[in-house]
């Protein structure tokens, strides 16, 4: 059985990413989709709109057939670990190719700018490290310093942000020696950071996450599939809110105002004292927003910084992240969803896999599951206590949630 | 000057603590009343309802002199080191007298008690050793073994809770080779635990309390000073709420829920598994009140997993707690509030004394007001923004609170 890996966070799935996986599976001839979703934080640094069990509902209506989740160690990540998490999880699985969605859309561009690129890497460094020293930060610097070395090799541009993140899933199945196949399909309309609606079905995710927090949400009914609308209203309807750093302020604050400076400089990516900024700043801040202005320099983005307070919250430190990060290995696949086809795969590449696959937690796995059980529970935080313990008991009971395509219903959920 | 030191947490000040404070004056014939109170956490092992600073005007309004913080190491604690804590701080001032209200009354009966005692503490060690490898609570073994050992003494019934704090307040004394000469007045009616109220003008703060959180909070203003009824309705106006443990539940939760095992245990009083038995019980529980049912044993009476729980939420670790204590010297006076005269008695005692006075946290002694800050970050956690930042902010600013007795004013708050 032939099968294409997708990467995707689906906050929320919109008709852009049913497009992507409907062209991905046609790219790579696969009759089996398998998408590597981010669980409850985001690569972002930012808690996704609605937790994974509706998003793996989401991505099993739209046409997956696998739903694996990102773990929270790599999920909540720099670019360079994202990549190296999903493409270590679809490798375990002999996934026969990779499709991501890219402002290029030409997969010879990347990997002949890879050639370039790997012949120059020494002085790329060089830059890097030059720019950073003057006050860059770390994402700014890398694609400068490409551009420079590099130059705009046949108009392909290195700095928009899929093409990127392109780059690091090409090298990732480099890292793994893969047999992976990379393939890329041109996104259409729509920016990844674009904050307005404007084409007539397509939008990005941002601009839907903005309608969504106003008051006239039926807005956003035309840019996604009837079946992410449905699951959206649902769970709004349920809980009252959509999850944001918003709604996570308070704990925020809570723990950091509570922690000692030794616990806040454990946590992971607390360096260069930039949890004590974040600690001097959020006494004073009374939003999530006005933190982040304040926090925010020329050094660090808006993400990496989000991705510090990301964990802080959820209490991760350098060690753990650093036994679960296992040099971009990971350690499990956790299934979240999966449809007949997708189970039919799973029972083929069983006894080849290398790691073990995960329905849910219990007592044998859930040291290996611990992060992903603590940012559950942190983000169910903010629910109210019967929906919070419900939402907290999913990773006990829930997945994988079985999908029967033709007839279009959850056989569990 | 001559002063007396009375001990209190004010939770309301009620009636009954206004009779204390005079007949305490009375008894020792002082000029000056210096009242040692609990800061936003209680011995119980509950947040005030009301914060610090508002019952240190509750305090100056009802007769004391001068509101002195018993740090959070101390007002958060099992009954010897909360009286060490506080006698350590008379002691400190060179206070004349220690007067408490107690079931029995009669200071003789303690002394003579405290002899005997002295006389069989091999023998009450052994029992209480004994007792407790039943499986029974410390302070029911002690109190039993106490029975046992020494017996009813001219009826002094060592079992009622006042007698027993009576009891370590005079150890105390005893502890510090201390010259304040202890006094105890008569409670008039209403038992500390009491919960309904049937007097005429005094019942317990535990009665008031459960009248507060009803509908009808008129109920209480006959059992409580004018003063008293008008701050706490001032701060129900403008917080929208009493503190209470419920209202920090889903903080408690959260930090539970987020911290390693290896932080859990790290926690003040985290001792034989009792954190591991919380952890458990805290994922299924929606409520702090269904929590501490699920929690309790025979062998933890409810105040020790109250406080147990007070230091997990304020995240106060076994070396913090260590550092603090001090073995039972206070470290500093904090100076909550004062009148003129306690203001005059401060100046006549300035020069004897061996720790600092402080008024406010500043960059010289932030380190050791830690604790203390830490705690009313904490308490504040609960408010909305501009509420939290302001509680928060009375640390630096705010005290001491002045009073001016003749006019009845606060010169400051």
């Amino acid at each position: 059985m032939k099968s294409v890996g997708i990467v995707v966070e689906y906050n929320p799935l919109h008709n852009g990413h049913l497009y992507h996986l409907n062209e991905s599976k046609k790219a790579a001839n696969a009759d089996c989709v398998i998408a590597v979703m981010s669980g409850q934080f985001l690569q972002r640094g930012e808690p996704a709109i609605v937790p994974k069990n509706i998003r793996t509902k989401m991505a099993l209506q739209a046409g997956a057939d696998l739903v694996i989740e990102l773990p929270y160690a790599f999920s909540a990540q720099h670019a360079t670990y994202f990549a190296k998490g999903a493409v270590s999880i679809l490798h375990s699985l002999e996934c026969s190719a990779l499709c991501f969605g890219s402002e290029d859309g030409d997969i010879n561009r990347f990997t002949k700018f890879l050639d370039h690129k790997k012949r120059q890497q020494s002085l790329i460094d060089q830059e890097v490290k030059q720019m950073i020293a003057q006050g860059m930060s770390y994402p700014t610097a890398y694609s400068k310093a490409l551009s420079q070395v590099i130059g705009l090799q046949d108009e392909f541009d290195i700095t928009r942000p899929n093409n990127i993140l392109g780059i690091q899933y090409i090298e990732a199945i480099d890292y793994f020696k893969s047999s992976i196949k990379p393939l890329t399909i041109k996104r259409i309309a729509a920016d990844y950071h674009d904050e307005t609606i404007d084409h007539t079905s397509i939008a990005s995710a941002t601009a839907i996450r903005k309608v969504l927090s106003t008051t006239n949400q039926e807005l956003y009914n035309q840019y996604v599939p009837s079946s992410t609308s449905l699951e959206l209203n649902n769970y709004l309807q349920t809980t009252k809110l959509f999850h944001s750093w918003e709604a996570y302020f308070h704990l925020l604050k809570y723990k950091c105002l509570t922690a000692s400076a030794y616990e806040l400089n454990n946590i992971y990516e607390a360096v260069e004292g930039l949890e004590l900024r974040v600690l001097q700043k959020i006494k004073q801040a009374s939003s999530f927003e006005q933190l982040m202005n304040e926090v925010k320099t020329k050094r660090y983005t808006w993400t990496r910084i989000q991705r510090l307070l990301t964990h802080i919250l959820t209490n991760t430190s350098k060690d753990q992240m650093s036994e679960y990060l296992n040099d971009g290995h990971v350690l499990y696949i956790r299934l979240l969803g999966m449809t007949e086809k997708g189970k039919e795969y799973i029972r083929l590449k069983k006894k080849n896999l290398s790691i073990p696959i995960y329905h849910n937690v219990n007592q044998q796995n859930q040291h290996d599951l611990l992060l992903d059980v603590k940012a559950t529970n942190t983000y169910a935080s903010v629910l109210s206590s019967g929906l919070q313990n419900d939402l907290m008991k999913t990773e006990f009971s829930q997945y994988p949630i079985l999908y029967q395509s033709t007839s279009k219903s959850f056989l569990k959920v």
